[in-house]
């Protein structure tokens, strides 16, 4: 679905205001100090477009931000990833494959906004979304006990979350940016809320949990996630780093236990690549700082270097 | 098979006389203090009997205890297992179902005993068990080398081991007490002596082992322990934390290397609640108290944390 | 394909100079006095023969050994595979299940030649060899990056890397001493150079990843790995520790993340065992020094009885 499949649009967000720890907004730049970014290219063949700044967004982050629908930092967080929206649109609307290094995962708002609806003015056609997360990240502002909007992101993007008129904070999430509940799966939940179990029940959400992964195997889980979606569908991986266990990604803001092994984050993301379908993948949540607080970087090393690894392999780096 | 399967029974048992080593009888206090039994009732909307009290069983310990065919502590042994058997029994006769916090694995002679009377009584039926462990615990006196009776559990259970008189140590355990060897299965054995090995063998007893586990994935291997034991009969399962690999379970008597998961552990009791046929569960060997004496809390919380997970799948929590 | 299946030839070899970390040479008296042999002799029933002395192989180290073809120490290896063909195929030849613990896996191109050749000679049969490794070892000596030959002896073993004449330094390799490439298996495969991923697709060897583990399971790829090879043909496992995850094998000169669990390994080394065809053994990379040097011997411990299950497990050790 790309015009041009080696060129890759890096959008890099240091965003952190929709959750409450600080620091989740130094991962850009402590994954590309990491090496990322040269891997991509010298590695694995791309042309890197955009990729000369890491964008704190400073500018968008008003003085006086009080809570609507309970929701934290609304104001910020909408103007933060209706940017986000602009920027991945303007990569996506190339034909470039789009990879968008958080920041928490409100900015998924912003990524698959851009995203759908450059899919759609490219191709006439829908966008799917593959969500690896620990969480749903499926609660409307009125379900939500903690009002961060990393909590929210899929309910704005597949319109179970509105803002009842154009003008609301979220009002310019429009039908072009949004997806169909049909075309979502999400990989490795664990940890739901009772509200987001309800919701996914009753709007027929595909969800694979731990569970699933344990009953079937991940190669059986991938096979029935990929022919959900179809193999005439673009998809965007939206990858959570907390998906995969704290033993081997730690430095994040809500880990889990009883997560995706490492060799399972990675088969997910070949598994992706091989369909030759991807068009657009975020990575957020890693949190480097998180550690830094004990005295110990062994956990942030780790967790960067396995956000690197599900990147690479996203991106086309297999082992034979 | 339960006539109030929200009403649960609790047996709280501070018991560590089936082996040598102190600790694993300040369990049940450790699982409730970290929130085990609140959870259950609030969370899982259990109504709960029984939950008053640990029980330490003092009075049933004979001053002088010398050893009977080998084994150490028998008559004390006998006694407290024999109370635990009216315990459960109670509590099953109810309709109810019994969850059983040990103490070491010698307790089970009670809560089957218990359970396996009951069903017999309420319902006129067989009662299965599975038995989730590293170790089969179905050595007889004779061919123990240790004579720690919670090796042996289940050979007094099965009546390999039976005492020649009513009036022997344990001459209490009658018929009705008793489970068939054909309705037994073994899940996670990884550490069997060559005399149970014989045993296994020559009784035809259903085992998985970790080989099988890795053969065939956990949710195969589920699929058929459940096949094996059939839609129409009740199951009593006797979890050991020591099927647990160390890396989530290390505080344990007798850890062994090459374990379940916690996902597969986890999975292996949320499998058996949605059987619908579960009746009693026993969580047992978790030893809190193993790495207090290293000035290290680490992995007694993790082992106290990974046997809430287990009873909470097992009696109903579930990630979707 | 033994005549004598319960008689074990050793041949223990301490020898490092395939590669440029210390230490490997020590392996084979850690894995010893650990207990390894002692253990298949009495839990095992093996009759032990050679193993009475760990080989140095000082003799036959040059003073001088200047590069050829790019490769270190050329002549030392050389000289030293040689001996180690004449070692284990005098144990092979007498119908002996022969047991080398390296040391390097440059070691391979003497335990297989010796192996090969015995076979042929014995019985008139191909030698099948089943390499688990994270690593191909297929590099010829112009291909290779480091210039050490432990990434090289698949390639000498198969003829892909031939002297020009008898004379060179590898000269002595023989047709009788070669394996097939269709005869050949890999398992575990993640760190693959490009040039040893051409090898492997120009030449059809069929090679199970990790990500193939994954998508299958490793009790699948066993069965296909085995059916590959057939039931009519005598197999040589050679088992490098590094394929083994570093959670659980540490101490070896090239850790790669993402491996096997140790469950994973004892499963692969248990199924080769069922098929009554495996006629050597070699189990190397076991480095005991490398973490002596961060004054932590925990992960040499961890590591050597990583190796020594692996071993138990090929050699007939099963759980029921
Ligand atoms: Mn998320
Ligand atoms: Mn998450
Ligand atoms: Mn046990
Ligand atoms: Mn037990
Ligand atoms: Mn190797
Ligand atoms: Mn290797």
């Amino acid at each position: 679905f790309l015009s041009h499949p080696q060129d890759l649009g890096i959008v890099a967000v240091g965003f952190s205001g929709g959750q409450g720890k600080a620091g989740v907004d130094a991962a850009p730049t402590a994954l590309i100090e990491s090496g990322l970014l040269t891997q991509l290219r010298d590695e694995l063949g791309y042309r890197l477009h955009g990729h000369d700044a890491v964008h704190l967004y400073t500018d968008l982050v008003p003085a006086r931000d009080p809570p609507h629908r309970g929701m934290k930092n609304p104001r910020a967080v909408s103007a933060v990833t209706r940017r986000i929206a602009e920027q991945v649109h303007a990569q996506a609307r190339e034909g470039r494959l789009v990879l968008t290094l958080g920041g928490d995962h409100s900015i998924a708002i912003g990524t698959i906004a851009g995203s759908a609806s450059a899919v759609r003015a490219r191709l006439g056609r829908e966008l799917a979304v593959i969500w690896v997360d620990a969480h749903a990240d499926i609660n409307t502002p009125e379900t939500s006990g903690s009002g961060n909007v990393h909590g929210m992101p899929v309910a704005f993007l597949t319109g179970l979350a509105k803002e009842e008129t154009e003008e609301g904070v979220f009002g310019w999430i429009g039908d072009e940016h949004r997806i169909s509940v049909k075309k979502l799966v999400y990989i490795g939940l664990r940890d739901v809320d009772a509200a987001e179990k309800k919701i996914l029940r009753e709007n027929g959400i595909k969800a694979f949990s731990m569970f699933d992964i344990d009953r079937h195997g991940i190669g059986r889980v991938m096979e029935m996630a990929l022919a959900h979606i179809g193999s005439d569908t673009p998809i965007h991986l939206s990858f959570d780093v907390d998906a995969i266990d704290p033993m081997w990604a730690p430095s994040t803001g809500t880990p889990v236990r009883g997560g995706l092994t490492l060799r399972e984050g990675d088969f997910i993301c070949e598994s992706v690549h091989q369909t030759g379908s991807l068009v657009a993948l975020d990575l957020v949540e890693v949190n480097p700082r998180l550690e830094r607080d004990t005295g110990n970087d062994l956990g942030a090393n780790e967790t960067v270097r396995a956000g690197c690894s599900l990147v690479r392999c996203a991106l086309g780096e297999s082992l034979l």
